[in-house]
């Protein structure tokens, strides 16, 4: 079978942190094992596709049984790397949603913890949001990132200014960077790259409502 | 092969958007053709992906000379239902993310318009936040959506509320849901939900790390 070679795809990944939910949801319930087929009916999935998503991982669970919630979860978080805090920067923390995600409390209960902010305008700059103390100057990141061990930087910076901070921070050795600007970045072989974009949600959302609007032309060229 | 009439997976939906504004990318540069395997490298996925993805919905591009770009991209926009504009509403605008996405210009430009803010909190009931107008009461929301004809109701609100603020919208007659609330919902027969969890960005970005730092234990029951 080989399947602990190969690399599991992101959306994979993406529903471990949804699996990881749904279990505590379960736990919380006082439940202690749980089938696939139940994990997969909270979740409005296919119980094939989370057995299939747990088997890049290894053989969890037990035929006829299902799998121990706690064994399960512990797993999930080594899996995802979740057993220990991880070190967050906020680029753009003097805008709206920079300051937002700089307050936002879905981080730190997740292990993630923001302990520092950067723009580039000189009026926020030493403006304190949050708990996290005062906004530095952008040119800061790379010293920042080492004082700090900051292993992940979040971008909220305006479209202009996104390569000329992906270059500083591929330059600081920061890992990870989380791009909320519109405007994609590609992973380099040092820094791995996800890019959020809020109009795309909407957008997926659109295409649903448009279902039941009309129907889409079956043949276009 | 009945591609016609199977429902394309939401990842694909969700592609859909990203080659959307690739083709704008490539129009900008004054190229008119484009090639499944261009579009691919540009953003780095499979190009049996990128023909997968676009075959759900008829056959664009002819083999050997590629998609025409301006045909291609006029289908998304019908596909995606984009070519006119949906009205958005936000509850729990009172909050910093709330207000973020309120002035989100990302929006406008693809066809959103924020139109109706709402909030519960009496304190910030009338605050004015960005060119959207005050924010009102959230018992206002199903009068709202039917004067405003608003479709989509992006939720920002407290875990806490999450509850009753999405039966308010399901008595509304709103037809979708995008909910930051960390908390998930699940979608209806008659409002469709997507949930955005800002920390479950950062897991997977962490599953990444990880990668670097050890071994996963490779069995675990």
């Amino acid at each position: 079978m080989e399947k602990k070679q190969i690399q599991p795809p992101q959306a994979t990944i993406r529903r471990l942190s949804v699996y990881l939910r749904c279990l505590n949801g379960f736990d919380d319930e006082g439940i202690t094992v749980v089938s696939s087929q139940e994990l997969a009916d909270r979740l409005d999935l296919n119980p094939a596709q989370v057995r299939k998503d747990l088997a890049y991982f290894g053989e969890f669970g037990k035929r006829g049984v299902g799998y121990s919630i706690a064994k399960l979860r512990d797993h999930l978080i080594k899996i995802l790397g979740l057993e220990r805090k991880r070190m967050v920067g906020i680029v753009g923390a003097g805008g709206r949603l920079g300051k937002a995600l700089a307050s936002y409390r879905g981080f730190e209960k997740r292990n993630f913890k923001v302990v520092a902010l950067f723009d580039k305008d000189p009026h926020v700059i030493g403006q304190v949001v949050g708990g996290t103390g005062a906004i530095r100057h952008f040119s800061e990141i790379p010293k920042a990132v080492k004082e700090l061990s900051i292993e992940i930087l979040i971008l909220t910076v305006p479209v202009e200014a996104v390569d000329e901070i992906f270059e500083l921070a591929q330059l600081s050795g920061v890992k990870a960077v989380l791009n909320f600007a519109p405007s994609k970045l590609i992973s380099t072989d040092e820094v791995m790259v996800h890019n959020v974009d809020l109009a795309m949600e909407l957008e997926s959302l659109s295409y649903h409502l448009s279902l039941g609007e009309k129907l889409v032309p079956p043949d276009a060229q």
